[in-house]
C-alpha cells in the first residue's frame, strides 16, 4: 500500500483528482509539478494513514517509516542537501491538508531539522546567523506548542500555554535591552533567547526540546495527525458537516525562505481581481520577508504589478518592476494555472535568492460582483461553458448587486454597537427615530431616517416605508418587520436584544452607547451589524451590470421552476416583474385594510351584533378592495396572481388606545364598555393557533364573499377592457377538506353571480395554502377539491416545530450556537422534518389530482437550498419577495443543473 | 328479483339476518313470525327498491306493482278482510324501516284504506262510528301533510303547513262547541271536521284528498321512500355517518287497534328493567288506547305487572291482573324473544278485542348501570359469553358508576340556565363563589361550593380542590380547569360563553338570570348543562357494585394494552391504583412548584443574573422535589412511573400583582423596575409555541439536573429500603434528536453521580414525549437514542391542526354544529390526521429500536375510539386521568376483541 506520494522537479506520484487521498493542498502540489511549475519538493502522507492511525490506537502503519525515508531521499536529491546534515542541512515544513480546506484548524511546524548539529552548517551556507537563529527560535516555539505541550498531556488555561510563556521571555528580553521590534534582535541575542526557551520548556513541560532532526520530523507528523481530532477541528467539522472519517493528509516539504536577503521575497496573489472580477493579475508581495509577514500587517505589502496600482499604492514598488524576470515567470504560471484549473486561483509564492517557488494554489474566494464577472467572462471566452458559469455564482451573492452595500473600508474602521438578526440585506445609514409618525415627518422634510421599534405592527407600515432602514429589538427572521422590509428590499435588522429603548425620552441604550433621536447610525443588514455614525455606502445598480444580465438570461434558459413574487401593491408587482417574476405567488390582503377609511369599516364589522350589520360593514370595503385588485391584476397582466383571503386574527385590526376606543364607541353608537368587552373577547392566548385564516371566513362568510366579489368583479372589468387576468383565489390555513369546501362554495357561488351580472367569463382558480401539518397529512382529500396548493412554509415550520416565529428569539440564537439546530428553519427549509410533510403532500395531492398546480410562498421561496428541494419535489413554482427573485432564478437554474 | 317480502300467521319470506335488505323493523317482524309470535300480517318493500327509485329518476321497478298486489292478497287472506272492500275493509299502516334506526326522521301513514266507500262497512263491522271517523280524520291529516303537501311542491314556513291549518280547524271547532279534549268529540262532529279538512286541502294544496284506497297506498309508499331524502333524514345521516346509499325499506301492515273498547289495549315494554338491569318484565300499558297515547302523556299509563309497581303506581291496574291470560301470553313472548335475541328487547304490543299483536321488537336502550348488570347477569347464566358481555357495555357508561349523577327526575323539572363544554362528568350541586380563596374559606366552614372563574390558572388550584365543581366561561376540553378537574374526577363545565362575570360585584349573568355569591346551582358535567337551584344527586359506589367488578375482571383477562394513569400526587396515584392503573404514564412536575416556599425559589431562579445564582436558586428546590418523587414512587411500588421534566413557559411562575412585584423585588434585592423588565421579557405572543418544554432545560440545564437528581436520589433511597422503583424520565417537547441528546446526557451524567455517591444501582429509562409533528417525522432518529416514546396527543393535536386549546372556544362549537368537524379532536383522536403522524412515528421508531416502549398520555388515553386506535397501532399502554382508568380498561378489552 502506498502511503507516501512524492513530488518535486516536475514529477509527482499524485495529481489534482486525488484530493480525497492527498488532501487539497497535496493534490494541487502534485498537479503543479505536472504543469511544470516550480514547487519545493517533498511528499504527502495520505489521509489513509490518518484513518489507520485513529483506527489502530494511534499507531502508524508498519511500512510508513520506510516509505517516508525513501521519499525524503528524493527530496534531498532534488534540493541537493541532506536532512540533518552537518554541512548542508535540509529544512522541512510539516503541514496539514484535508480534503476540504479547514483554514487554521490544524497544526503546522516549520523549520524542522534545525539542531545544534545543523545550525553551524546552515550559518556557513547562508552567511546569516541572525536568519538561522530566528528560524531556530520559531521552530522551538512551534514545536513546544504543537508537539510537546500536547504530548505532555497538559491542557493550560486560555493564554497560559507554553507559547505565551516563550513569548513573555522574548518580550522581557526586548524590554530589558530597549528593543522594540523582533527585527531589532541580533543573531547572538536570538541565540540566547533560544537557550532560555529550551530551559523554560524543560521546566514547564518536563522534557528537553529534541535535538534530533528525525524526532522533530516524526513529532511534527504525529502532531498534525493528532490535530485532526483537536477541539477546534472537531467543532469546525461539525459546523461544516465534514465527516470525521475523512482524516487529513500531511505535507512534508523542503523549506524555502523569502527572507534570505533582498533577492528573496514572498507574496500572495489572485489570478483575477477577487473584488471586481477584472481579468488582471492581482496580488501583494514583500521583499526579504516570510509568508506570515504579508498577512500580519506589520509591514505594508507592495502591489504585484503596475496595472493594479491605486492612488494609495502608486508610490510602492511593484514586483513587475523590481524583479521583472521573476514577475514574468509568475505571470506565465498565472496563465498556466487558470488555463488548467479554469477558475480564478489564489496562490502563494516565495522567491529564495532569485529563485521562484510556488507554495500553494487553490480556487480563490471572491465577492458577488467578482463572481458574476469572472463566470460570465470565462464563459464568454470559452474557458468554461454556460452551465459551469451558472454554478460559479452563489445565488446569495447577487444580493450585493441588488442592494446598496456598506463600503468595506468604511465598515472596517467603524464603531461597532450591536448585532441582531440580518432580516433585510444591504447597507443603510440614517438618523434614529422612535416611531412611525416621526419617521414620516422627518422623511417628508428630507431626512434619511432609520426607524427603531421594540417590534413593528401593521400600524407602523407608513413609517417603515418612510425609513431607509428598520431596526427592532424583538422578533425573528419572519417577524412583521422582517417580512415587510424584505418585500421592499429594505435594509432591516430584527431581534437585536441588546437594544433597550426608552420611548418617553426617545433614547436607546445600545451596548455602552446611549443614542438619542436624530443620532446617525449605520446598519449592515446582510450581517446584522449596527455601527455608530454615518458610513459610506456602495450603491446598487444591477440593470447597468451587463454580466449580471447575461448570467440571468442563461439562468432563465436553464431553469424549469417558475419564479413568482410575494407582492401586495401594483408598485411591488412592477418592481418584481423588473426582477423577472413570472406571477404573484402570494398577495396578502390584510394590509389593505389599514388605511384610515377602511379600518373603520373592519372595526364596525367586528363590533356588529347581527349578520345584517356585519354584512353592511363588510360591504363598505368592496369598492376599495376592488380597486386594489384592479391595480394588481393590471400590473401583472397575463401573469397568474394568487390572492390570499383574509388571514390574521381580528384583534390585529382593533388594537386601540383608550381614546381611540372612546372615539370608536361614539362612532358606532355603542357604550365604551361594550366596545371594550368585544375587544377583550377577541384576546387570544396563542393567536397564531387561534381564530384566523379560513376560520374567519367560516365564522364570517360575508368577508369571504366580499373579497371574492372584489377579485372577480375586478377580473371581469379588466377582461372587458381586453386585459388578460389569471386570478387564483387562495383559502388560507385549511386543516380539513371540509373547511376548504365551505369556503370554495362561497367563492364559486360568487363567481356564478358575477358571471351572470356582468355577462363576462374568465378563468380563475380556487386553491389553498398548505400551512398546517394536517393539511399535508390529508392532502389527497384536499387535492380532490382544490385547483392548487401553495405551501406556506412559514406557518408550516411553526407548527411542525412548535416554534412561534415571534417568540423564537429567546432560544434560537442559543440553539444555533450550540448546534442543536444547524440552521434557522425559518430561513432555510427543514428538509428532514417540514420537508417530509411537503413531499408527502405533493405526492398524495398529485396522486389524486395530476393537474394540481403546486408552489411555495413562504420565505423559503427565496432560499437556494430550499429552492433545490422544491425542484426535486416537482413543484411548479416558488414565490419570494421581489428582491429575492433574481436569487431564486439563479438558484432554480442551479437546481436544474444539479438534478 | 324479489322486491316484496311477506309475513304473517307464522310464515315470513324474510328473517332477522336480512336487516340490510328489509331494514331493522321489517327483519324483526319477519323473525317474530318464525318464532310463532303473533304479528299483524303485511309485507316489507326492500331497501333495493329505494335505491332503484333514486337511481332511476324516481321511478319504481316494473314488477313491484304485481309483487305488492300478491302480498296484499296474502295479508287479506290472513286478516279475512279486503283492502277497499265495502263490507269488510282492511286498513293498512305504511311505515319506514332503515337498516339502522332513524327515529322520527322519516314518514308514516296510518289507517290507509278509509274512503267514502269503506267507512260505512267499517262502522257496521265495529259498531263504532266515532272510532271510524277519528281514524279517518287522522288519515286525512297525515296524508295531507306527508304525501300531498310535498307532492304539490309547497315548502311552507315553519308552523304554517297544512298540518297546522287542519289542527287550527279542529281547535276552532272545539272552541265553538265548548269542547276541551279530542275525546269529547262525537262521531258526527268528527265526520263534519273531516269534510272541512278536505275542503281546506282542496283550497290550500289545489287537489282533492284521494278517495281511492290504492291511490292512498301508493301515495303512502312513495312518500316514505321520498322521506329518505328529506332534510331531517339527510342531516341525521350526516351526524350518524349513515351512508346515503343504504336507503330505507317500507313496511305495509294490517292495522290493529287498541282503542276498540275495554277489551282492547296497547303498551310498550322492556324484557328487563332498562334503568336498573333487573331481570323483571317492565312496561306500561293503557286500556282502550292507541300506541301514541302511551307516549303522549295525556293519560297516565299503568304498570305492566305487580312486581314492578312502585309507591307511585301501586294504586293503578296492572295488565297482569286486568287481562291475566293475555299477560301470560305476553310474558311467554318476552322469554321467547330474550332467549332468541339474547339481549334485552324493547317491544310494542296492541290488544285488539282480546287478541294480542306484537308490533315491534328491537334491542332496548339502557343506561350504564343496567347495561353492566344485564351483561354480567346474562353471561353468568350462560345466555351470552364473556366476550359478548364485554361488548355490551359502552365504556363511557361506566362514568355513571364512577361519579355521582344528577337524579333524572329532578333534572327534568329543573330551571335550565346555560350549556358549556362537558369537561368533567357527573353531577354536582353547590353555592357559587367567585375566587379560589373564597372557595377555600367557604369549604372550610362546611359549605359545598362551585368555583366560577373566567378561566383557571395554577394559582386557583387550592380553590378548585375545595370546590365540589368548577365552572369557567372560557377554555376548551383540555384547558387547565378541564385537566385538573378530570384528574380529580370532579364535575366541571368549561367554555360556557353565556356567562358574564362581574368580579367586583361577585355576580354573574347566565342567560336571563343574575346569580350572586352563595346562590345554589347544579351542574350536569356529563352533558355540560347548568341549572338553577339545588337538585338531587344519585351517589356513585363502584366498589360495592358486584357486576361492575366482575365485568372489569373479565376486561382485564382479555385486554392486551396496559392502562396507566396521569397523576402527580401520592393520593392521585393511590386512587388510580384502586381504579386498576398499572403505572403512571404522566407525572407532571410543574404544579409541584406552586407551593409558597417553592415558588419563591423558582422566581429567584428566573431573576438570577448569572449561572451561579440561578443554580443555587434551583438547588433550593431539590429537597422538596425529592420528597415529591419519594411519595409517588413509593405509592406506585413496583409499577413504572413516567415523570415529565418541567414543561410550561417560565412566565407562568411569575404572573404577579404590582404589590407582589414590590415584595419580590425587596426579597431578591433588586430594583422593582428590574423585576418588571424581566417579567416583561418573558412575555410571549404565542407561549404554546414558545420557550417551554425541553427548550427550558436546554437554556437552564440546572433545572434538568435538579429534577433528574431529585428523581434519582429518591429512587436510590427507596431502593436501599427495599422498595422496587421503575422511574422513567421524560424529556418534553422534543422536536429534534439533538434536543433529546442534550437533555439525556444531563440525566445520564446525574445518574452516574448518584450511583457513585450512594453506591446503589437501579433501573431507569430516559425517553421523550412525542408531541410535535417534527418529532413524529424524525421518530427514527429520536428512537435511536430514547428508551421510550409517550405521545402527548394534546399538544400534537394543537400543532397538527394549528388549534390552540385555549382559544378554540371561539370557533369549535360552530365547527361541530356545521359538521366542519365531526368531533372535537382534543376529545377523540383525529385518526385521519394526527393518527397518521402517530402511526408513522410508531413504525419508524420501532423500525430502528424494536425495544422502544410506546404509550400515549394525552387526554385521548381515556377515549374509547382513541384507545382502539392505540391498540391497532401496537402501543404498549395508554395513560389517562384516574377516573377514566376503568373506562380505558373496558375500551382496551373491546379493542382486543375487535381486532
Amino acid at each position: 500500500m502506498q502511503y507516501v506520494y512524492s513530488f518535486g522537479s516536475g514529477n509527482a506520484d499524485g495529481k489534482a483528482e486525488m484530493k480525497n487521498l492527498l488532501g487539497g493542498k497535496g493534490a494541487n502540489l502534485a498537479e503543479m509539478n505536472h504543469l511544470g511549475i516550480p514547487v519545493p519538493p517533498g511528499f504527502t502522507i495520505t489521509t489513509d494513514v490518518c484513518t489507520y492511525y485513529y483506527k489502530n490506537d494511534l499507531v502508524f502503519p508498519e511500512n510508513l517509516k520506510n516509505q517516508i525515508e525513501d521519499s525524503l531521499k528524493s527530496t534531498e536529491a532534488i534540493m541537493n542537501s541532506s536532512f540533518g546534515d552537518k554541512k548542508n542541512p535540509l529544512l522541512l515544513s510539516v503541514r496539514s491538508g484535508a480534503r476540504k480546506s479547514m483554514p487554521g484548524m490544524m497544526e503546522t511546524v516549520l523549520n524542522v531539522g534545525l539542531t545544534n548539529n545543523t545550525i553551524p552548517g546552515l550559518i556557513t551556507k547562508t552567511g546569516n546567523p541572525r536568519f538561522v537563529y530566528d528560524a531556530y527560535r520559531r521552530l522551538i516555539t512551534m514545536y513546544a506548542d504543537v508537539v510537546m505541550e500536547k504530548a505532555a498531556g497538559i491542557e493550560p488555561l486560555e493564554g497560559q500555554g507554553i507559547r505565551q510563556k516563550l513569548e513573555q521571555i522574548l518580550d522581557l528580553f526586548k524590554k530589558e535591552n530597549g528593543l522594540k521590534n523582533d527585527t531589532d534582535l541580533s543573531g547572538d541575542q536570538l541565540q540566547k533567547i533560544a537557550e532560555e526557551y529550551k530551559k523554560e520548556i524543560k521546566n514547564t513541560l518536563g522534557s528537553n526540546f529534541p535535538d534530533d532532526p528525525s524526532v522533530q520530523l516524526w513529532g511534527g507528523i504525529e502532531a498534525v495527525f493528532k490535530s485532526w481530532n483537536g477541539a477546534r477541528a472537531i467543532s469546525y467539522r461539525k459546523i461544516e458537516n465534514i465527516p470525521d472519517e475523512w482524516g487529513t493528509a500531511v505535507n512534508v516539504q523542503a523549506m524555502v525562505f523569502g527572507n534570505m536577503g533582498e533577492n528573496s521575497a514572498t507574496g500572495v496573489a489572485f489570478t483575477r481581481n477577487p473584488a471586481t472580477g477584472e481579468n488582471k493579475f492581482y496580488g501583494e508581495w514583500l521583499a526579504n520577508a516570510q509568508g506570515e509577514d504579508v498577512v500580519a500587517g506589520l509591514r505594508t505589502p507592495n502591489p504585484l504589478n503596475e496595472a493594479t496600482k491605486t492612488s494609495d499604492t502608486e508610490h510602492l514598488p511593484s514586483l513587475e518592476l523590481s524583479m521583472p524576470e521573476l514577475y514574468s515567470k509568475l505571470a506565465k504560471i498565472r496563465i498556466n494555472l487558470e488555463n488548467h484549473y479554469k477558475d480564478m486561483q489564489d496562490i502563494e509564492f516565495t522567491i529564495q535568492e532569485g529563485r521562484l517557488w510556488m507554495l500553494q494554489t487553490r480556487v480563490g474566494k471572491r465577492n458577488g460582483v467578482a463572481a458574476i464577472k469572472m463566470a460570465v467572462d470565462m464563459a464568454t471566452h470559452g474557458m468554461i461553458n454556460k452551465k459551469t458559469a451558472l454554478m460559479r455564482v452563489q445565488p446569495e451573492q447577487l444580493d450585493e448587486l441588488l442592494h446598496p452595500m456598506l463600503d468595506p473600508e468604511s465598515e472596517s474602521k467603524a464603531t461597532f454597537l450591536a448585532k441582531g438578526l440580518p432580516a433585510g440585506p444591504g447597507g443603510a445609514t440614517g438618523r434614529l427615530v422612535f416611531n412611525a409618525d416621526d419617521a414620516e415627518t422627518w422623511h417628508n422634510r428630507g431626512e434619511k431616517v432609520i426607524l427603531l421599534r421594540e417590534e413593528t405592527s401593521p400600524e407602523d407600515v407608513h413609517g417603515m416605508h418612510a425609513a431607509v432602514a428598520i431596526l427592532t429589538a424583538k422578533g425573528g427572521m419572519t417577524s412583521h418587520a422582517a417580512l415587510v422590509a424584505r418585500g421592499w428590499g429594505k435594509c432591516c435588522i430584527v431581534g437585536c436584544g441588546s437594544l433597550h429603548i426608552n420611548l418617553d425620552k426617545k433614547e436607546v441604550n445600545i451596548g455602552n452607547a446611549v443614542l438619542k433621536e436624530g443620532d446617525w447610525i449605520t446598519m449592515n443588514g446582510t450581517l446584522g451589524k449596527i455601527y455608530q455614525g454615518q458610513l459610506d455606502l456602495i450603491p446598487s445598480n444591477p440593470e447597468n451590470h451587463e454580466e449580471y444580465k447575461q448570467l440571468m438570461t442563461w439562468a432563465d434558459e436553464v431553469r424549469k421552476l417558475k419564479i413568482r413574487t410575494n407582492a401586495e401593491t401594483p408598485n411591488d408587482a412592477k418592481q418584481a416583474i423588473q426582477f423577472g417574476a413570472q406571477g404573484i405567488g402570494l398577495c396578502r390582503t390584510e394590509h389593505m385594510f389599514f388605511d384610515e377609511d377602511r379600518i373603520l369599516a373592519i372595526r364596525k364589522m367586528i363590533l356588529a351584533n347581527n349578520v345584517q350589520d356585519r354584512r353592511s360593514a363588510v360591504m363598505e370595503l368592496l369598492p376599495y378592495q376592488k380597486q386594489d385588485f384592479m391595480g394588481i391584476l393590471k400590473a401583472m397582466e397575463g401573469l397568474p396572481v394568487t390572492i390570499r383571503l383574509l388571514d390574521p386574527p381580528l384583534h390585529e385590526f382593533i388594537t386601540l388606545t383608550n381614546e381611540q376606543i372612546e372615539e370608536l364607541a361614539d362612532h358606532v353608537n355603542l357604550e365604551k364598555s361594550a366596545v371594550e368587552k368585544r375587544i377583550n373577547g377577541l384576546h387570544e392566548l396563542n393567536p397564531m393557533l387561534g381564530h384566523r385564516g379560513c376560520r374567519l371566513g367560516i365564522a364570517y362568510p360575508e368577508i369571504t364573499e366580499m373579497q371574492a366579489r372584489a377579485i372577480l368583479e375586478a377580473a371581469a372589468e379588466l377582461t372587458r377592457t381586453g386585459t388578460v387576468v389569471l386570478p387564483e383565489i387562495m383559502i388560507p390555513l385549511v386543516g380539513t377538506v371540509t373547511e376548504f369546501v365551505d369556503q370554495e362554495r362561497i367563492v364559486r357561488a360568487t363567481a356564478k353571480d358575477v358571471y351572470e351580472e356582468t355577462g363576462i367569463e374568465f378563468d380563475y382558480l380556487v386553491g389553498t395554502m398548505i400551512e398546517l401539518p394536517r393539511a399535508c397529512l390529508t392532502a389527497d382529500e384536499i387535492a380532490e377539491q382544490a385547483d392548487f396548493f401553495s405551501f406556506g412554509t412559514n406557518d408550516l415550520t411553526q407548527t411542525t416545530y412548535g416554534f412561534s416565529r415571534d417568540d423564537i428569539g429567546s432560544f434560537l440564537p442559543d440553539y444555533l450556537d450550540r448546534r442543536i439546530l444547524t440552521h434557522d428553519p425559518f430561513q432555510s427549509l427543514d428538509i428532514n422534518g417540514v420537508g417530509k410533510l411537503v413531499t408527502m403532500a405533493v405526492q398524495s395531492g398529485r396522486g389524486i389530482n395530476s393537474k394540481l398546480k403546486i408552489g411555495i410562498c413562504g420565505e423559503h421561496g427565496g432560499d437556494p437550498a430550499s429552492i433545490n428541494f422544491c425542484m426535486e419535489n416537482g413543484l411548479d413554482y416558488v414565490s419570494c419577495s421581489p428582491f429575492r427573485v433574481p436569487i431564486a432564478r439563479l438558484a432554480a437554474a442551479q437546481a436544474t443543473l444539479d438534478l
